[in-house]
């Protein structure tokens, strides 16, 4: 009975690209688990960059820099 | 010292409701646990249908469905 | 579609409670959001308490203070 | 940057299993997503079945009905 | 290599502040745990009040009373 | 009223380690929010190296190579 919880940075994140990724990890759950599909969740949170802090600075600021 | 966080998909979860849910789990926990009801929080995240997904597909996908 | 996460401090959580915290809180899903039962999972964390920060210090040492 | 959480119920989830899932979610995320791998966490939890409650009841209970 | 996740009420959480808690929290694990900056995500989850519950009722109803 | 959950891998995370980090999660979040320290929640999870995974790899397979 799995529950996958997938956070990601907001940008770029389409409705075909979260079919494809749910996709992927209930096929991955399935295969190797054994798991049926009506027993996995997923939720995607799709953060903003402010939110999310890498290296010690803000997302944003990371990707200013770098 | 409880915390919980519930995850539901973003469809008619009114005020009343919350209120109502969040009455229910302190009071389940202040009972059968003995905890303090000011210990107790209780964060609800409400999903986009299109980033829950269910079974391989959306949510959105899936009611259309069935 | 509901997903609840309980993280509570690992003292005398007995089998018969969980049973009780999980049927409170799926009963109260059902009632107020009119979910299935069939789609809510709840999972219970059992922290230890020095694992549990409250109020800037471990649960452990606060409790033996006061 | 995305950070990925799985739970599952504790059972015969074996380290190639846990190798298996992990390149299958990080390839996905690079695939659709164009991530670095080096920015990809994913954390397993596995849950004590007496732990996860399933339909109102616990999986262990579940499972011996079912 | 640490990930945390920091769930706050939405109100006042200015871009300074976020900068200076990522900050904090960084140095804090870089420091006691010599983990590598580049290895630190931490993901700030921003709480509506009508969705925080607190001693069994919405923050935004315990704020009015207290 | 902020939650925090920090998730490390499990080596070497001591009880002074980790009185250390809660207090300073704690006072950032006091300094720069405002908030009452006995409204401050942090749990620390100490996660197996085998169930990290880091850029397609478990992190003891990762540390093995690097």
């Amino acid at each position: 009975m799995p529950y996958v919880n997938v956070k990601v940075t907001r940008n770029g994140v389409t409705r075909e690209i979260k079919q494809k990724i749910i996709a992927d990890i209930t096929d991955s759950l399935v295969k190797h688990l054994d798991k049926k599909p009506e027993h996995i969740h997923i939720v995607i949170d799709e953060i903003d960059e402010d939110n999310w802090g890498f290296a010690g600075e803000l997302t944003t600021d990371y990707r200013k820099r770098t």
